[in-house]
């Protein structure tokens, strides 16, 4: 009985000495990221030299020659380019839209949305229709849309407690107004920006045409211009808004994801993924979506390193190209991992801005959603109390098919839809801060899935 | 037994329904809060009509006309000053400091300190001692530190993960560092600026000075001109700072506390407190601090009446002047309490900036603690996941000599010393969104403490 007393003893002690270790690394890991500044420099460095980084453009290759510098320097066991090619498509020239009504002319704050079609060199000049939903368009048809703009003015739901909630909510006119407009001989189309404020930023993202249907020009609109829109235009019958589109598809370019690691001491052929997309939208330094993830990541790589931490699985940064337009990047990699026949025993991605981390996203079954719970309950203390179910992110979405769980770092969206795809997310909009408490509850989660198992 | 049953079936019914409509209320809070722009409206006309709105100035009597006119059209029970007399001091021209080294003159970024008084007309030129903490200031002693200007550089400790903690840990240089400075015969002090980012702007804040103590001027730098002039007096020995400070002690002046109510329909005798601090400092619109607190205390009187939610206790709103300096109209506000004799329920106060919400600090005894843990519970999907033993707020504390539990909204304070007594303190740092949902969540307690009691 005493050697059993003495046995649970010290096995309480060790269980004991093992938690505190945990503890005493994961402290160790908020406090050198709260610290230490690399994180942000890098991320000041990526907006400043390599703003609008869409795939393809010129910005895109800096962007990527400059994050493998930033990886180079933390000195992991490998560090490569995963090169593809892929389509891209480019905005040769700033957007323009200018109002007529009365006699008067007024410039409004316009973008392209992503793989718009150009308009005619001299621009087309319509009047309005406005609408708020599929449904209205539907119910007006050719007889009022032929030959006209259609405006898609349907405000993002305040009332919804996250942002994108209320973003899947209206991201219908964006991606699928144009198509939906053409069918009704509509000439052009000009959507909300998908904000929750009012503001002068139009914001851009990706549209789709449907095969066969005739391509127009598409366009989003600041929040006060859209406002300003309908008003007048309900004033004002006959108010017509001429608009100008060039842009430029392109068939193939060469790019590349970037992939780094840091080799598992025990079972280098199980890997922890860590995701992020390299590039932006044209319009806009990318400070939130998705700089931040990339900073992030990286910096977890520089906190494993520089807190000595030697992970027992490979830890594998993919820096992805491109999320934004076509998501050849993400397939190429799934698909690689398809061949490679590696285990991922987690997937996480960073790419829902770089602001106050409130906890995970989890994608995958009851089981792996329980322990993933059962480890993030330690960083209750740092702020991370919310492991749900959710999405991981559009980057890692085609290693589900292998059956990884899939984790999204969840953070507090409140402020998000302000920067989105505009020339409004500069780094001043992201605090150091609150990014790098997400660096380290990812890196903090890395190395307890890294110890614990899943 | 089968009426036991049905009894028991219909106090079911009661709890589930009441538990519904408690639900519901909670929902139509939120949802009203995040769409209804009177409170950001306010908090943007009380920035720009009202900025430096330090008690005893004009822009302190338009900020009280400001807020006044807001709340009486919400058209309240009753809505009065409660006017008091009270010490003032002013800042009658922006401080100045220029560092000579080498033959070299630089600008530096500093801004008076609370309570700071002014140099000779012609300002000082002085010799630097840099020092990091009040020992070091002890050991260089009076040997070194006679007739210079003492430089307290001590960061903030960015380690700490909420800012008020790493707030807290340097404060003292700031609040004492004046008088300690010329127990040893220093001609001046500069404080390094409380912030947790290198930025250019210097952050202000009161100081005192120990009774019998020779007053000397006392400025807050930039961090980033704290770091130039260190590494400049370290390079070059013999650098001196001139600094000029012009500010004014006033002995009384005239102000007043904002009081306005709607009264119980059942227990009009018992309070509900809600406060805010109308007054900010002179150099800042004072967004955070405490605008947003004010706005967002207006607006849970707002959402009630448009609610129609009837409370069965009062409702006191108190704007207080001043919390900055001399925090007398707390003092005034508490001995009315005195006198007036009626039970506070519950005392909440938001001052720890607008941003969001994660829950709320209390001051009070456990089974207080506990029963409002419950209540707060009802908020965990709308993020509020914090109740925990804490501070109430400035402004509230001196109720706590009757025994009313003080509240404080807990807010995330990543980003709060960026902005705080700095004029970087403007509306467009605060987030439409995040104010709101401290709204809400501060209507919504006020809601269940009045509906469940404590």
């Amino acid at each position: 009985m005493k050697s059993f007393l003495v046995t649970m003893l010290l096995a309480g002690t060790f269980v004991t000495n093992a938690q505190n270790a945990e503890k005493s690394t994961i402290k160790q890991i908020y406090q050198n990221a709260l610290t230490t500044p690399e994180a942000y420099n890098n991320l000041k460095e990526l907006c400043s030299k390599a703003p609008g980084r869409i795939v393809g453009s010129k910005q895109s290759e800096i962007a990527i020659q400059l994050l493998k510098d930033q990886i180079t320097k933390l000195n992991p066991d490998t560090c490569y380019l995963q090169k593809y090619s892929s389509p891209s498509w480019l905005c040769k020239e700033p957007a323009q839209a200018v109002l007529s009504y009365r006699g008067k002319k007024e410039t409004l704050n316009v973008v392209n949305l992503g793989l718009s079609v150009s308009t005619p060199e001299a621009g087309i000049k319509r009047e309005i229709v406005e609408v708020h939903s599929m449904k209205e368009l539907d119910s007006l048809g050719t007889a009022v849309v032929k030959g006209k703009i259609v405006f898609f003015n349907r405000p993002m739901d305040n009332e919804k407690l996250t942002t994108f909630e209320a973003y899947g909510g209206a991201i219908d006119q964006r991606a699928l107004g144009a198509s939906k407009a053409s069918q009704y001989g509509a000439a052009g189309v000009i959507v909300r920006s998908l904000a929750t404020e009012r503001d002068d930023f139009p914001h851009t993202g990706v549209s789709r045409y449907k095969d066969g249907i005739e391509k127009i020009a598409n366009l989003a609109i600041s929040t006060n211009d859209a406002d300003k829109l309908s008003r007048i235009n309900k004033q004002y019958p006959g108010t017509t808004v001429w608009i100008k589109s060039t842009t430029k598809n392109i068939d193939r370019v060469e790019t590349a994801n970037l992939i780094a690691e840091i080799k598992g001491s025990t079972n280098p052929g199980q890997i922890i993924l860590l995701g992020a997309h390299m590039d932006s939208w044209f319009n806009t330094p990318g400070a939130h979506d998705d700089g931040a993830g990339c900073a992030q990541m990286v910096d977890v790589l520089r906190i494993f390193k520089q807190l000595n931490l030697k992970p027992a699985n490979t830890i594998r940064l993919v820096l992805y190209m491109d999320e934004e337009m076509f998501q050849e990047g993400s397939k190429v990699y799934a698909s690689y991992v398809g061949k490679e026949k590696k285990k991922h025993i987690a997937c996480i991605e960073s790419d829902a801005g770089g602001a106050l981390p409130l906890g995970f996203d989890i994608d995958a079954n009851d089981s792996v959603l329980y322990a993933l719970q059962k480890q993030t309950e330690k960083l209750a203390d740092f702020g991370v109390y919310r492991t749900i179910k959710g999405y991981g992110g559009v980057d890692i979405e085609p290693l589900k098919q292998y059956g990884f769980p899939l984790i999204g770092l969840l953070t507090n969206s409140q402020r998000y839809f302000e920067y989105h795809h505009s020339a409004n997310d500069t780094v001043d909009k992201v605090s150091r801060r609150e990014m790098q408490l997400g660096t380290a509850s990812i890196a903090s989660l890395v190395y307890l899935i890294d110890k614990n198992g899943l």
